[in-house]
């Protein structure tokens, strides 16, 4: 298996070991699902969704960015009644891989 | 002074106590920014920025949530190499008021 095969397996295998992940996707740079341990109607709407999400947010990063020089989206978190949906972008910079973690309240 | 002017500037002083806590802004269910501790341009630039950002996640959670009932957005966290964003859309339910709070990585 390839190394990012492997680095992407290894990933999902190792957060859906914790307490209440109910999903674990990810995404490449255009927004395409490439490993999800969720239905795939599901999948895709989450990686279309939260691709947009992303885009828009890095966005607002940029703009407030005072110095307009260097500053640069990590993660998103965002918390509902129902669970919380951790969103790491280029999580994989070589090859802007996005992660989504989709956390149930315990 | 009336009582919601008393919790926001309560809130706020509260806030900024906070090590690390740069910004405190409350934004009202139209955009409009009606305290902050930043200056003018910075404080209009972050309620537009981050309130169409809320109502874009808003739709994003409601959009995810399966069973279509109840999901709720509570909170967005954004966080960049420089700072983290918190974001708490509807922190004071009768107002309609978003509490955003900007902390600089110590």
């Amino acid at each position: 298996m390839g190394d990012i095969a492997l680095v992407v397996d290894e990933t999902i295998k190792r957060i859906c070991s914790h307490k209440g992940v109910a999903g674990v996707m990810i995404v490449n740079g255009d927004g395409i699902p490439i490993k999800s341990n969720l239905d795939n109607a599901l999948t895709v709407q989450y990686a279309s969704l939260i691709s947009l999400l992303v885009s828009k947010t890095r966005s607002v990063v940029k703009q407030l960015d005072k110095s307009k020089d260097d500053d640069e989206l990590q993660s998103i978190r965002v918390q509902s009644k129902k669970h919380e949906i951790v969103v790491v972008p280029d999580f994989d910079k070589a090859h802007e891989y996005t992660l989504i973690i989709v956390q149930n309240h315990s």
